[in-house]
């Protein structure tokens, strides 16, 4: 395909081409509905500030319907020689529908395109993930309503320490994924800027209406500086990232958890057996596979959020391409947290506690801080009380062993 | 210092508590202050529900008194031995006010005590910080104002693209320190949970006052689940770095910029001599060190961020002492942004543009695309227009390799 | 696809085998023939050990041929269903040849099988970067060659600091590549181990004859211990990481240099048509975005690096599925690296040095600290020779000024 | 003091100095032997190329001498107003022995000196690692020899897997810190080239003798070019750091398991009092902390490289003062290091495993592999062996349900 910026038969390099596009043709592969929805209301807010006709913006809408419309059937594909989505959008409508193609990009740039779809794939992403939080917080609910009242004890130092609960552990969960769904909202809040009508970086001598294409996309506001709408990219990225870390760090906790608890040693709890897998060699094992790549996923996104941070800085204000580097970060990470939250769902719907078991888990060394307290409120001062505690233990474990 | 929980002669290896408490003890230093915050809302505490007279109280209250008095005139000092500032301070009033000093720690743990200072020592700073923003903010207002109007190119790839200005550029860390700011305070509100009360993280069987203790210390709320209390640790940490990440993205982005534009290359700014500094070796250099030590900073919290969401994953429910390790990233990193702040706004103070420069830098190639889009006003379609004025710019280029 | 350890009509819930596959297929699938490399390696020993008889070694010889020529024209393909490579190809043994596809699994698990694959991949890998370093420097020296001769200024903070030249500066990146071919060797060395025949990561009861399938798959040792071949699998892929990411410094150094070089401002050199890409609004603009690319690929990869150090570490010994994750970032960084080594390579060819104008940039205050040594070598003492200098220059200035 | 760059009376702004040493002078007051060996060797070459006379030689290497002496009696001490090592060093100088002082910096830039003394530093803490990975082999052997023969089970997905023993599983780590040993090696001979000489990254006029100095400090060659020895800072300390976190995986490693196999439900193993540590409220508790700690130790390493790579990139030729801030990640690394490596050496001596226990955990299930590769053996083919062994395992798993 012709480039958009290409003047005569000078042709960029193939080797170079293919580096600069790898991946990211997949990528843009998956962001097209969201370039055609802006470009849906560039074109509108154009008929709007009379750059084009009304007759042709129906041209243009015409060509946008049809162009969603071979999406839908999987046949508007991006393949090698394309440079972009936004190129073969306009190369798409010049074809086939003639001189409107050539006018959709008055006003706007590839920089500020390529932000308004990531922004507007980025909203959509979070809002499914808020969703997706809040019945995992159902699901948490009822597991604590059925299992909630079984004693489990309560570890530090990975060392049993006092007596606890399921309903306990459970509603951990549940307060640490309110708060996690707080940071969704907050980032969600903080990108929800257009920063269509930024083009290139620094915006343009035509008098568009910025307001306007904002308001058609559903954007709370205008992301008024041009100049910050570029170099936002890399920053906002981050933040959405650094939100999904801290809900996969709940997930990893309740993993982490998962995976102890269910060892031979622990027992605490029983998978079923359409989410275990077994060994090829060893006829008896059934793994919890499922919750060893729950825990891994935290990680991942850890990693895509140093590229993210690390790529986008040292880098002077304005487009830098190292940022296309970051779609994949980006993306990736939105979509192993959708993932992860299903998957956390059907976890908790496929395993039980080990009711007996459990009970003989509560063992007496477990009140040792409870007798303690019983003597404070006989009258001895804590630490006193602490250490009268503490020696008899250690005297009926020398007994133990004596006998 | 004899252990809280030491029972008898056995006492531990010198070179594994030396390994235990190296550079914790610096760090809690710090933190006595909110220690003492916390243990005075305890105790307060204690009275209300009769687990301590009020006579007791009085004793404990001169006693912390005391403590916070020493501490400013500097001659409360953790040192080899002592395990923490937690059994410091225990000690220091039993020592001193005997045997209610045995009583302070009736229905608390070391665990949610270093919870709650760290939490009311992370709420100081980020309020701190918070209004360092303002501050910053407020400095580029002015800057603005007396600089916006001058003419400045806009760059993107690194090459000169449209005209821009002082002022807008200027602009555009205005608008990120806005959202850097929504970013603190979104997490100031989430971690404003009070942990006092949570014990070793399973809570304990007495009857304690948590939203007692919660107000006084000024907390929105209590953090209600004591295993979310322990758990949230380094989750929390985490989203307040990645808070400070935001903030510390905008400042290396204003320093990246500075330093391009003060090479003798592009000449744009011009600092001024007492924020500049020299070479051992070559008498004319006149260095904006200043800007690199800024730039550098965003990389030292990122790998702070690393070491606190990698250290706390992969753990199981409950205190571990790995945490411990995150103390210093936390601490650090607020440390670092704060100073941040104050000298990107001494940066400014001391930075001036060469207006008669910059005047020169405002080269015609940069209105290609006003040109494209005149033609565009004048009935042409963009495409069209775009190809017409670099065929153009092309041709006049040749032209002047060819005289 | 039946599953190898499936034992009754029990079915893994489609959605929990959609998760743990994802991605993951399709990097098995570039993996396949250093599969069939170890199943030939290991059907040989299996023969060497009389489990298998000439006749049947003959059979899955043939077997393992006919995948790998189906594998070449594109029709050996993993799709949804199959559990990974290992569990293909023992189902198209035993499915087209019988009883022996059955046979071919004895003494070994998918776990040693994944490591020795991963392992040839690796070597593999390697040995071919190796090649393109060397390929890099060459180029690098012609460059020299052609080029050395040329005077620049050297920088340190960024600003003008003493003459320095074409030469130099190319021979610089030559001595960091050659550092990088130490490194990449060290780390092929290191990973030069087989652990076919560790199957599980516990050994087997049967006597493999590892040294025998160590040597045909051309490694230099027997990894040994088998719990060392598991615990080893992250951590050499960490290294192998490390490793990339020296090198792609030295990528992302030169690539910063020519992408400051090339701005307007420096005009130290001129990249040609073919590797510069234009703006689809601006018509003056071309980009060295190629450049922008390169310097982006240092940060991808030490996300990759974090992913794989942070998902492997807090875990105990032995297989944990969680690896199954750094997969990707291992394959993944290596694909990277070579591509960037042959497009640094082009991008070497298409750039050429401003001769004319780099000789204005040869600025009298360059040889600030060459006079400074002058004055030494006439008696002075070098810092009141600093000092001297040093007032002259900003004597000169103030003329400069004051004219 | 005054600085070595300073021409009149301007100061540097004091809360600028601040920010550009805070922290700074610490690290600095640790390097100070190593600059003096720098200064020496870079004096007496001044003498062999006669910039020197033997006389002023000998004041210089008395004076430095002088200043080693204090610094042993803790007497020179670098303190704010100081703006490095290198500068109070010549200031010394320079006050006590006249002259003499103000010849010591010709031909050479703080840039230079602070790599010389930061690489050697860097050798002889690499050393001394070495040193200790030794060390701690031997201990592991002892262990071994010792507890080798006591049978455990072998894990995979944290479930029970196959018999192991103690042995095996202390071998696994004596054969990765072998290889650690290596990359520890790799890196030492890597960074052995002396940049003494190369001044501020561009060397100097006048003919510096470079090999000797090289071979004074004990340097293996020369760096020959003097941009690469700027450009190799962030690189060179990166490599080390990579090289220690694959020491710091395998103490991860060891402390994870030592963690899992401590807790009571698997009590594999039993740690002596004077390494486990207590809790204020839990009279029963004994933790061990050290394992934890040692744990975390990766983390923070890994960090700390993040930290190095991310502030070392996207930056040009030549020093830039960002690289100030990867020493404390440099040097923290290296003592963290050394002091796990200790660490884990006592850890070892002070637990044992409970034999007794032990041997009950070795189950049946465990020789299910075994079972069927008897029944390979037989003459079955492996995949219905495993089937058979398999379901005969259901079977009596499910009449011990039904008893």
């Amino acid at each position: 395909m012709k480039k958009l910026w290409q003047k005569n038969k000078n042709r960029l390099m193939v080797e170079v081409e293919a580096f600069e596009t790898k991946g990211d043709l997949l990528l843009d592969q998956k962001l097209i509905p969201f370039d055609i929805q802006g470009s849906i209301a560039h074109a509108k807010m154009l008929k709007k500030i009379h750059v084009l006709t009304a007759q042709e913006l129906q041209i243009l809408l015409k060509g946008l319907e049809k162009i969603n419309s071979l999406y839908k059937q999987n046949k508007f594909l991006l393949s090698f020689g394309d440079e972009d989505m936004h190129s073969k959008l306009e190369d798409f409508l010049t074809k086939n529908y003639g001189e409107v193609g050539k006018k959709i990009h008055t006003g706007r740039s590839r920089n500020d395109q390529v932000l308004t779809a990531l922004r507007l794939y980025s909203i959509s992403e979070l809002k499914e993930i808020k969703f997706l939080i809040k019945k995992l917080i159902k699901t948490l609910k009822s597991y604590k309503k059925e299992f909630g009242s079984i004693s489990m004890p309560g570890y530090t130092h990975m060392q049993k320490a006092m007596p606890s609960s399921i309903g306990l552990w459970i509603e951990n969960f549940i307060a640490a994924l309110e708060d996690d769904f707080k940071n969704a909202n907050n980032v969600q809040d903080i990108i929800n800027q257009s920063p269509l009508g930024s083009a290139a970086g620094y915006g343009v001598p035509i008098n568009l209406n910025k307001e306007f294409t904002a308001r058609l996309l559903g954007f709370k506001k205008v992301q008024e500086n041009p100049i910050y709408c570029q170099n936002s990219r890399g920053k906002f990225d981050a933040n959405i990232l650094s939100a999904l870390i801290q809900l996969l760090l709940t997930i990893n906790k309740l993993a982490s958890d998962f995976l102890l608890f269910t060892t031979t040693e622990f027992s605490f709890f029983q998978a079923s057996e359409d989410i275990t897998t077994g060994s090829s060699i060893m006829p008896q094992k059934k793994n919890l596979d499922i919750a060893e790549l729950l825990r891994s996923k935290v990680h991942l996104v850890l990693g895509n959020y140093v590229q993210i941070v690390s790529l986008s800085s040292n880098l002077i204000s304005g487009y830098n391409r190292d940022l296309q580097d970051s779609k994949k970060s980006l993306m990736e990470s939105l979509e192993i947290t959708k993932d992860s939250l299903k998957i956390t769902q059907l976890l908790l719907l496929s395993i039980k506690p080990n009711k007996e078991h459990l009970k003989e888990t509560i063992t007496k060394e477990l009140f040792a801080a409870e007798k303690a307290l019983n003597l404070v409120l006989k009258g001895d001062n804590f630490r006193d009380a602490y250490q009268k505690i503490g020696k008899n233990l250690k005297g009926s474990e020398k007994n133990e062993k004596e006998k």
